[in-house]
């Protein structure tokens, strides 16, 4: 088998990050750890699809600003969302006049997109990139499910696609949390169809991924604080948790899903937050704040994909799923 | 500015390539280069999508064949398509045990796969990557223009989307031209909005990318025996000419673009080709061909994409492009 894990020896920095989140998100548990909270979702704009690209570049504009950085400092944008031709993404990277990289991997592109920055700044290739995502509940809805006045009744094994935006900057100088190894998923199929329960169709890939990095690297559960997968949401989590014990891992104490933890769970959530944006933000904050504060040191996060469109389950197929992992780390 | 052109000093090289091409584009001018073509275009699938993404898996399974590695040896596949969630790539990459690293840049998507894969292969982090991209016609005229039964009429200025696959082996072991550089490209937007008129619309981000990779390389159009853009049809091809000729560059005696020689243009092709899968087969087969004889030994291969997707322009938007260079060299 090839390597799925690689090491970054140079250990590039995490040396800012910046989060945008919609108003329900803000009022969630973390709320008040986000750096901006929209007073509402359109965010001045006149669709939903425009509010979600300017999410997207309110987050990458904001986390040069906070890095003290200029623009002309960066070297490339690795961006992408979950939009047909990750429109929201090429659309903000318009705005900056520097190199972009569309990635799609639905909602693994975070990590996969922390991964590939963290190569290209680890091999000398580049010294700083901003690494960027998002999601929006209300294109998400009519894109993949139905338009919102539609008013369908959602299954409780769904999950609710957060809005927001969150972005990083990986660089070769400076200070943060480093991005010290990073394990790329591949894809994983169990046979799940139902595309109400995104949480059963990833579990097996994060559990891959899992398994894979601990095999390679010789580490175990016990050496992260924290191990953070986004988002499986309530469901698959407990689905995590549970196949991977049978394979001899025991993550109970150490798992946490940025799905469960984003919202209150009063109303439709059901098994709590999904989307591009959901594991991108409660990463660009809460998380990264623990890391910068050093309540946490060492954390593996691994954001989940399911690789699924409404044309393929239209036909009938089964959802293939994904998970990248990253190792973060304090020295 | 950053740098936007990076340089690959181990010389990873493309050790093999492989092309799978629809019926249409196998009666066209470079016909007899491709390694495989389909006799019909549904490839023995129920539906076109079904159809697309065979034709990349096979491209995958194949590129690894020809090259006489074995499935085990390859660290990494590198994929993407047009179609929403890239899902041809996705699923295609459900059928090998291999990571999976999901990219888009609408037709820009081969030469972006290629850069990532030089950046990760010299860079020492994998030795062995697949890069495979690919399009189909019926189901781009259905996702992004009109069902084929609605027989709309086609505008002069359009292009016809090529029916093809093509994937590439890069290698740090091995025989074949390397990628020597990549130059990576900014988003273009000059204020095209015609959904029909993709060459205009990025063939200034053709010609962004190119003096940027002359400017930060100090290498001049003389320095390549070709210049290879894809796709920008004829219209573009010309576009790009004049206005790069208004800038100092005279590359009319060295430039090819992909979409002009996949077609014999005798019904509705106008333009000539475009999609993701018409630089890549074109790369694939008939310009790698060449390298492989010493025809050429110097090529500079700019794949363009235009970034817009149906919602965009409907609500009005202008269409972003742009351009990823890699230049292939022999020793």
């Amino acid at each position: 088998m090839g390597k799925h894990t690689i090491w970054f020896h140079s250990r590039p920095s995490i040396v800012s990050t910046y989060s945008v989140a919609g108003k329900k998100e803000g009022d969630g548990p973390i709320g008040s750890v986000f750096d901006r909270i929209l007073s509402d979702d359109y965010f001045g704009e006149k669709t939903f699809e425009k509010a979600e690209c300017k999410m997207l570049s309110t987050a990458i504009e904001n986390v040069i600003k906070k890095s003290g950085y200029d623009k002309s400092d960066i070297d490339a944008l690795i961006s992408g969302d979950l939009l047909n031709q990750i429109v929201s993404a090429s659309f903000a990277a318009r705005d900056f006049n520097i190199p972009y990289i569309g990635i799609y991997n639905a909602c693994s592109t975070v990590t996969e997109g922390l991964a590939l920055g963290a190569t290209i700044v680890d091999g000398g290739y580049m010294s700083d990139v901003v690494v960027a995502t998002g999601s929006h509940f209300s294109t998400a809805e009519r894109q993949y499910r139905y338009p919102l006045e539609f008013g369908s009744v959602r299954p409780p094994q769904s999950q609710w696609t957060v809005t927001g935006s969150g972005a990083a900057i990986i660089s070769s100088r400076g200070d943060g949390p480093s991005i010290t190894a990073a394990t790329f998923g591949k894809v994983v199929d169990y046979g799940v169809s139902d595309a109400n329960n995104m949480g059963a169709a990833m579990a097996p890939a994060a559990m891959d991924t899992l398994i894979t990095h601990f095999t390679e690297t010789g580490r175990t559960p016990d050496y992260y604080d924290l191990i953070v997968t986004g988002d499986l949401g309530a469901l698959g989590s407990r689905i995590l948790k549970h196949i991977i014990s049978q394979n001899g891992y025991d993550i109970s104490e150490k798992h946490v899903d940025c799905g469960e933890v984003i919202y209150n769970i009063d109303e439709e959530e059901y098994q709590g937050g999904s989307g591009a944006g959901c594991s991108t933000i409660v990463f660009c904050s809460y998380i990264y704040g623990k890391l910068k504060k050093r309540e946490l040191n060492k954390v593996l996060f691994l954001a989940t994909g399911a690789l699924l469109s409404t044309v393929t389950t239209q036909q009938g197929e089964t959802i293939p799923c994904i998970s990248h992992a990253v190792a973060v780390e304090n020295d």
